[in-house]
């Protein structure tokens, strides 16, 4: 008889050993033990609190679980395949007092827990690193408030901007990531405790206690979803996609503009490595492996979508995959978030470059557009009208500001001298003097404003 | 010179024939038109208030507007491939005056107010359909109280249920995916318009205006960010990815219970299928696309996550890709909660096959386990029994009310009489009374609670 | 009674006009008529060469067949949704006749029929666009043979290279993807007809003879796996999303050469596009779409293998969900090969400055390396000579050529005069002359060996 | 300075201890290890060959890579983070020696071809195991050549079939995912030995005779390709993903299958699990497992696709992202498939259930619909006859062998005593006489047939 394992009684001949060695989960669920012994810490209180354990019993348990939560801590618990998952693991290493704490639990309420309690966790710590990248940005953005460089659409030159100005939309991305993580773990903070293997237990728990005590907002409302959903994974794992997505993007920007082309960073020699065999190079690893990573995410997001699809309920030990994506994508994002902040820290702006890139590519053509607009020409005329003085100034290798005013003239009567004033990057960059525009204070308004949301997430400062 | 375009002034040379066939976007997203005009409509009547044009411009515009609303509802519009997209088409519809209407405006933030509209309506409709389906399964659960079947798990006979407490489980489900197409809508509720191109505009837009205008909370902060990243796309997507998982799922015990092995249910005449082959066939094709679509919405989804990995700031072309798979999400899910809605509500639930399982199957040896614990027994020790119970019924070919009182004895001392009490299904069911278990009182309690949250929703009836 | 479908007789009723709507499948799979047909053809003369259909119902069949064919060819065939789909629909114009044309056949082998018949059709006409942009590759590598610029890796500038030799990258990598097709279209060109709608049929049908009539090289060895399985649709799907990769990356190229920083290359004004707002912009769409269709095509590849995922044997109904993808995704790579082909044939390619950039950045560091390994230094410590020697410029604003010999020995002093020769990238490029390598006489030769293959493939020229 | 790296020349920092962690490989890469010494081996031979290095050092150098083979093998190197990859790990462990290695090579050619050392390996033994999983299924397929049970579409009873041919189905789609990973093996199976880091060497290397010695084909034919491409790696991972699709489906067949419903299986207690509260639980968790995995494998394949999306030539670093998922997916398919032959080889068929499935589900109603046509009857009115009789037998509460005569008569007045017989399973099964189909003699020889292919693959027995 087979009687090492959990479910021993019915079965005549052990679990063969290829089958054990496909099944088993302590390998990564161990990644779990903290919130495990948190949990069961609850269950044997609140066991407790109903007189199913008695005080005595309550106490040993107590005892028990803290010196395991110290030798996992210390990395010292002798994990063991044999015996399944973490579960059965710290079970069996609290000895006869562990069975009494499977009373009014099964292992499949005890892993929807510990999943919430780990989700929880992974949207506090990584909205705090999203945060931390943020004030990367604002702090940079902040000295840089007087560098203009042009802006660019389908990576072509197109108007002057303000560096802080194009730093804060990064921001403002990482603030929604934010804001999707803490969603996310707003809606999953019930507690799935006491809905048993599948259709509650039989015992008179106090679920509103164990959810108190584990910080949740409510128990969930139904025994069968609460066992058999891990939607709020796949939410997790979303809002992680999105955020390696935009990071993937901050990322391609730095590749491109480290190039010998662009030159408009540089990044610092402890951020960049070299080449085994070409001893020039300084190449932005750090920016590409992130770029690359977003890879990952997204394949960890349809791998469990995919494992999802046309499950029915309840339970299916389909859903012990779950694990290794949403670990994989929480140390991946988290990662990617604190070499970026450090990146961006300390990269060098070379402000000259920018500056030099605005004098080329007719980045203030729209001026001459919108010049002729507020003297009464419809926005598409006066369109066409800057266009032909673009392919005139190509034909003959000038720029604006090297075309001689007759020749704009010749093009359309309504210009005067006034309107080099236009062509001045500066000018133009002021002129855009709306909310959420590049205007020196719009922007800012706009670092203050950043500033203040994030600090108000960190709390006061002692 | 290429004149027929919106940028044709430094053009000497019009765009080949193959290229604008595989750039134009007319094809799909014309379906933008409403949101395109009533953004236009918001943006003229701000462009009359700050003085930038005159009443009779607004009025002259509103006009135009309001009448071209009027034929692109009527299908009327005789939509142009070579005019590009929506925006030009429509913008060329209005005559000279139209081309006034782009003045501190561009294409870049016309789209993203376009499709910010759109998605926000798209969260609305859909999250109307979630409701439909959840009310479906509301009221099916109610006529379905005292229905008894057994909770799987593994698809495995696992414990007794009530069949209203399986039902609410999908429920439940919906519950979460409405909340997230709600958090998605509130997300993305920032008007673009005013952020130009990339860097706003030189024109002193009253954005607050035209925001309040089309309903939305607030104008984006950061011109760059608005008019190039799509992250509230890529969230709509995800959300509908994890609904069309939901109903994947639903879908697939629909399939299943519908087996002559399982006979749970049989589909109405009305949404059944049956074989050009096999005249027997009665086939539950309805369930079986709705389970294959999630492959789309999962495709989709994908699809924009590709789309934007490593796009760099401002906007490029590359975003025109973002509305194929939203549209055809939106679609899909649509219809597959439509369709599921009808089916649940004419499906028949066959009582006494799903009562005659619990015949079979050793469904309450959970509770023999339980009526060990109540009298000393340590769980583990308790399950071990109960499972050499189940081993000796198999070898003696019975169930286990059919194994006499003495070969219970034999197996563990403490059996008595009433152990046979604890093996009635309704017996069994009764006592998991917890918050979220399946007793008739809890039961009614979450029915009750879900229709009063589908009812507020769905505000008062007259 | 449900009389007008293919399988009314034990229904009592209709089906749902909403159910209907959702399930119908002509509106897609029309696009399969051709080949329906063409199977239809094969199989009613098989039935009249086994004697099963007289030889004037035959003649009939095939009159009728054909006449349909140029109906629906011409466009003018009354596609009706409320028969179900494309089988229903050609079965129904062929009046009473057509209902003889079932005999033997199951819409289940059916629509495998068409559908391989369709894959291979698909592999052959992507194959032949395939060729045509490496053609369009080779044809303008063959013109830039003796243009020299930096090979990147990391996007920093590397080593010199040739033009020639970087753009027979691409070849290459299209070379590959049309070896994928062709696999793909050899594997799955085996004949399902006879296979019924899982177990074959009860009428003795020459399988062999419709097999060859359609140019299959032999029927399907099992009846169950031809009409449950699609996995030849997955693998034409997974090509076809490694060739939109490789578009993306020469698209990718393509984008950032066009930049005013790279300034490589130039597109066509009928290959690029301006912008609304901005007069001076010419922007690379055709490029930025092509990149962002990769999105679409693995969006199609996820999608089918969700589809599959965990299907039971034998047909189901969520196979209808495997077209729309497949018919996708060729769509958007056939015309993402055409218009690359065409924008690379038109293409400027700007040789001044690729020449100019190999200048600066260092590129011959490597040379400088080489140098002191052939006079007997370990590659490692030349390697972190030549790096000094790069320093050592960076601090002194200079390039290679500009530092003095005394400097150079300084770093080693085994520099002799010599080692300035190196620094030319002409005589840098000619010294890597192995086998795959940049040297004049191995690009002419890859070049040569790669028209040949194309030449090949495309048959004699008459 | 920077020295202890492979790049330190030009830098004057440090690489960051969290960039160094976030960079290094080695921890994964290390699996590489006894391809890259191999490739070192044929490196160091070729360039005793042609005079780079001497016979002296060649010995050395051989027999270095020899030890360091054994080191690695026994589990015993001392892999150091700090030396970045397995590539510097192993160099650095070659002492000086080891520098002189590296003449004419660079890590981006060292690691292609270590990648193709290694997926071609992958494709032999991953195969190897396909066929392992085909034998195990041929094997019991041959045993049940006698087994009847209903063949299935829509999971609804469809028509009589043998088992065997039911078992035969899963061994044609792993023939031809063995073809599959035959063909990527055969294309990618090229060297890049000699490409260098992108633009090949400046040494004269001998590629054919590098190419020989590690069994390629022949040398890779474009040095930038050969080093910024992986498209062999995604190839690979399609056919995983198309075979783990497959797993999924027939390991769902098995969940289903061994339900208390169907009872067409019971798994062996060795492959099966029991649960941890409900002690009469015989769960297929095996099964349940290897239907989920294919969730990482589709992951993994869409992983690299996007890490590949949009990078320009030559080598990125984002390539490093290749080998997680690739290993990975291995991993996962090949533990798969060795756990699934194990299962299906000690998995007991339930003949009598199976053969019980026959009597109900009017699974002959195609036979009277072809007994109706052999008289004469067009088909679609045969069905339709067949169908109603269906109905009238539902009504009735009967079988269609309970049904009299008369009752068939007033249906279709054709029907004869006759008709009885066509209802028998058996008859109908051997009417199926086709190739591909379940008639006992075409089933024997699809049995040999498979055999003969499997065992021609295994080569002689000895």
């Amino acid at each position: 008889m087979a009687t090492d394992k959990a479910w021993g009684g019915r079965f005549s001949a052990e679990l063969d050993a290829g089958a054990a060695r496909f099944l088993e989960s302590v390998s990564f669920d161990k990644r779990l033990a903290d919130e495990d012994l948190r949990g069961s810490l609850a269950h044997a209180e609140m066991l407790g609190s109903i007189g199913v354990l008695s005080p005595e019993e309550v106490r040993a348990l107590t005892e028990g679980l803290s010196a395991l939560r110290d030798t996992v801590r210390a990395g010292d618990f002798p994990w063991d395949p044999a015996r399944e998952d973490v579960h059965m693991n710290l079970e069996a290493a609290l000895g006869p007092a562990g069975q009494r704490l499977h009373t009014g639990r099964s292992r499949n309420d005890q892993v929807a827990t510990d999943l919430r309690l780990w989700a929880r966790g992974a949207c506090a710590s990584v909205g705090a690193l999203v945060d931390r990248l943020a004030l990367a940005l604002v702090d940079r953005a902040e000295g840089e408030i007087d560098t203009l460089l042009p802006a660019y659409t389908h990576v072509q030159r197109a108007q002057p901007n303000r560096l802080a100005h194009h730093l804060l939309a990064w921001v403002e991305m990482l603030e929604r990531d934010r804001g999707r993580l803490d969603d996310c773990s707003r809606r999953l903070n019930e507690c799935p405790l006491g809905s048993g293997a599948v259709c509650a237990t039989t015992f008179p728990l106090d679920r509103e206690r164990t959810a108190r005590a584990l910080g949740f907002l409510r128990p969930t409302r139904n025994s069968v979803d609460a066992t058999a959903d891990r939607d709020f994974l796949v939410e997790l794992l979303a809002a992680l996609a999105i955020t390696a997505t935009h990071l993937s993007r901050l990322a391609e920007e730095l590749v491109w503009w480290s190039t010998q082309e662009f030159g408009f960073v540089e990044l610092a020699d402890a951020h960049a490595t070299g080449s085994s065999m070409m001893p020039q190079k300084k190449n932005p690893d750090v920016a590409e492996v992130v770029r690359a990573k977003v890879g990952r995410v997204v394949g960890d997001l349809v791998a469990l979508l995919v494992v999802l699809k046309g499950l029915p309920l309840g339970y299916n030990r389909d859903l012990q995959e779950d694990k290794a994506p949403c670990f994989d994508a929480v140390d991946t994002v988290s990662a990617s978030l604190a070499v970026l902040a450090d990146t961006i820290t300390h990269l060098r702006f070379d402000r000259p470059r920018m500056r030099a890139a605005l004098g080329h590519g007719f980045v203030t053509a729209t001026e001459v557009a919108d010049w002729l607009v507020t003297r009464g020409v419809a926005f598409r005329e006066a369109h066409g009208v800057a266009g032909r003085l673009v392919a005139l100034c190509l034909a003959r290798g000038v720029e604006l500001s090297g075309l001689p005013l007759d020749a704009w003239r010749e093009v359309h009567p309504a210009f005067t001298e006034d309107v080099f004033r236009a062509l001045d990057p500066e000018v133009a960059v002021e002129r855009r003097d709306v909310f959420g525009g590049p205007a020196r204070r719009r922007v800012l308004e706009a670092l203050a404003d950043a500033r203040a949301r994030l600090d108000a997430r960190r709390g006061p400062t002692p």
